[in-house]
């Protein structure tokens, strides 16, 4: 099993990281899914989005059970209206729900303020400003009683585009090591990951070659069905399969941690032949993550 | 147990219906789930989305577990926009799934081209025109194998906005039957529920009373909290809680069948004290559905 | 990819089907999970269990959501007994729940009878015989109201022991194909699957070699990682994981159409290297179903 | 809301509490519910389960992720026999599983011991005794790679019986309750609850009123539905339904610690009327609870 001398190229990334909590924890849910929706990585919409996970109700400031969401675009404008929706969708709508700034208060890079958007405007008036353990909240009523949601939201600039490939002998067996290595990432703070069930089969490069003006395309040298057609596959012999795993985060210290947790557990998993990362030859991200130095980290 | 005699007040929608296939019915789920996301009806964002129904092997075109998406937009060019981004945020990144029309013929009203969008451009040139049976679909390489997506996504002109409200005498009774009613309706075809968990909250009346400007509000007639403070509340006594369930569908028939037989399972839940409707007086909708009318259909 | 020319040595069972429903599918969910445990096949316990498949509204006789469950034991008198012990403490005890004979007519070979059980007993008189949609049923008194409960539920002669093996070069191969199979095989009528997950790890061989005693020890020449210590291994070059898929069903015709789609969907994944099924060489079982004859089935 | 002054009736259990991990949480999940099953509170069959929490990568003795079960029940061969035979049919059949003993040292009264047991003996000799993280395990070969059992699964003298009623003013504000407090009873480490969903509809009395020689029969003083036909009905104006929870843990505290928990959070649900709990008088149980004592607790 090889790991490539190669490296993960990463971005900075706006990220917004709040708490949903509910009367019982499958309404906290609901609401979590629905705002991680629409959330995969990609060069469209409305930027990316992740569970990072259960929050206890000793911890919820409200006593309640919760999840942890993160949501991420490159653009602070992008983000600052997304932020706003995806808690105007998600939680405002959904029972029994409220909503709390879990921004690690070192980490604010500044706040979203809640004033004046579609979410402190659909009180028209009946919402109360109030305090609840020591945090800004509005009281928002709705039909089935009161919607609590803190007064701002506090974003970081945080690292996108942390990943790695799994190079496997068959479909199933790098499947399995993506779950596998999902699975275990999800214990890492301050980290999420974007994509539906964790794992990406749709690798994609800079550009296309021959569509020009396409934003992102296939990462053709990875994709073993066409390794023949392609000019200069990145295919070894006996690899039929690959997928790429995620990990955008509060900091780059936590999307290392991620990625050398994940790629640990993937090369557990009977099957994978190699283990490669996505990058555009370091022209593209400001970020380099060499694999072989966060392997070595402690 | 009164229902009142009003009426809902639904409008017309644009509606694409498709569905996600994959190897396992897991992992179309997931994809699923991830193109339901951010779907809730809402005055802002990417318009509105529902998972309709479970596909079985033997139904589906390829002969894998599937899941039936239904998309929804007011605006013709948003839903054109949406329809596409859900399923390449959607379906294109997610292992082992593909995307074909489910759109019955007989209601296409257009279709939606995938020529010449970032799903046909993902393939940069390796994707190829293929049949699959009777289906003109894209054969898209990506890590995992190939991703086949039809060639065009039929679009209706449907219905948006059926819906009934349950006033109940506890939180507890108006979530309960609100749960009993999303149930019963799963079963109607061609309709779907944007909400998350199939339930609303948070109510809406078309503007504000003191946030002028504002698009949307709470719809405060009908919040039990407040209701000291609204000149024309429209709680009865003893009730405390208010949900509102929202039906959308491919045509009026459907929706009124679905609320039909939301109304009827709601009220047989214990502490269900009125059925009402969410209207804006007739002003706004172009279409009215009666309460009385839809109870006495066959 | 090899299909081995042998037989699934099946069995003889008592099978009992029956549905329960609740006020909501999470509820009747949970009731059947119970009502499934402890179920996988093995030569102690309590028989096996397995959800065959989620019952609609319309289907069901007290028009609620509801899964019909199967249960099997190859001693009549044991069938007996934990038919109603599993109704006993997966039904009555459950929110909401109630629960009905599914066995078809025509298969029925004799009625356990609820009269004089821990189910009718448990009414204390105040219990009522009722009929509902032309069947006789307890109407049990309960703390959250009445639970109705069949007088009887039909046996069949069933099979149990419908099974094959999906030879994998690793083990994500084998387990991908395990779970398509499942996933496909859950659509065939009249059959159920009652391990874990639908997949088991654990294939046995009758009595032991070394452990003259044991009533069944595991299937050494189908485990790949001590095939250097087993004389007669069964492991081709290039196979490091075996799964075993098991169908149990009301007749041997549904058991052999389960089979044959199950292979069928197996095969299709990568890294599958052979099919075979578990037999004990023709001398235990009374059913012998070739491979060969179930995929030549229309 | 009123709180009765009355107390629970608990009785000694013996416990055995084991972890299951598997190479994704999903097979750790389905290995648990499978054992879970048949396991809840009842006059037959294989006594109590449940399944007390997840347990991460870090926790886990082998870094895989997992979950914590319970197994109780009054008899001590009763409790063993049933350890026993939910692993080897829960564990031991589902792929990547294995098991370790998770019973605090200080809390053990005796061990099960697995050797000559139908786990043991399943491996024919090819299994292995070796050390794992300091535990001594069985290495058992199957189908799929090596089952890690460990040798021997510490008893401890726990209590079952805690419990409370929740009496509300319908079913949806009593399930609603009983939901709440059960989401929040899940952080009190070394309790668990044995119910489907973790509420009981179907409280009991010890014997019958005119079956006689019933072992256990509904709890008619607390079923709202029959109140005109019962003697000393405990139903008061306004309630129409009683959910019971549940609560099984390794020691008093734990067990009262839980009913706190829940009790207050069943109390912050509206139309929940009363809260009491399930006794015989004091004649059968060894260990009363008063409610009034343990919601003083700090």
């Amino acid at each position: 099993m090889e790991i490539e001398d190669t490296f993960a190229e990463a971005f900075p990334m706006y990220i917004g990281r709040y708490l949903v909590t509910a009367s019982t924890r499958r309404w906290a849910l609901a609401s979590a899914q629905e705002m991680k929706g629409l959330g995969v990585s990609a060069t469209l919409g409305p930027g990316e989005a992740g569970i990072e996970r259960e929050v206890t109700i000793e911890e919820s400031p409200d006593h309640r059970p919760g999840y942890l969401l993160n949501v991420g675009h490159r653009e602070k404008k992008e983000l600052n209206y997304w932020l706003i929706a995806r808690i105007r969708k998600g939680v405002l709508p959904t029972p029994t729900t409220s909503a709390f700034d879990a921004m690690p208060k070192e980490m604010v890079q500044y706040y979203v303020d809640v004033k004046d958007t579609p979410i402190q405007l659909f009180g028209d008036g009946y919402e109360e400003l109030v305090e609840r353990e020591g945090r800004a909240v509005y009281k928002i009523p709705r039909m089935d009683g009161f919607c609590y949601i803190e007064t701002r939201f506090g974003v970081a600039r945080g690292i996108a585009g942390g990943n790695f490939l799994i190079l496997g002998e068959s479909q199933g067996s790098a499947l399995m090591a993506a779950e596998v290595a999902v699975d275990a990432m999800k214990e890492v703070p301050y980290t999420f990951n974007p994509c539906a069930g964790g794992i990406a089969a749709s690798g994609t490069k800079v550009g296309g070659r021959r569509y020009k003006d396409a934003v992102a395309t296939t990462n053709d040298p990875y994709c073993p069905t066409i390794k023949d057609r392609v000019e200069e596959s990145k295919i070894p012999r006996g690899v039929n399969c690959v997928y790429e795993v995620f990990i955008n985060g509060l900091d780059l210290t936590s999307v290392e941690k991620a990625m050398k947790v994940g790629i640990r557990a993937a090369t557990t998993v009977g099957g994978v032949k190699k283990i490669s990362a996505g990058n555009y030859g370091g022209n593209l991200g400001k970020i380099l993550i060499p694999l072989a130095k966060i392997l070595e980290m402690h």
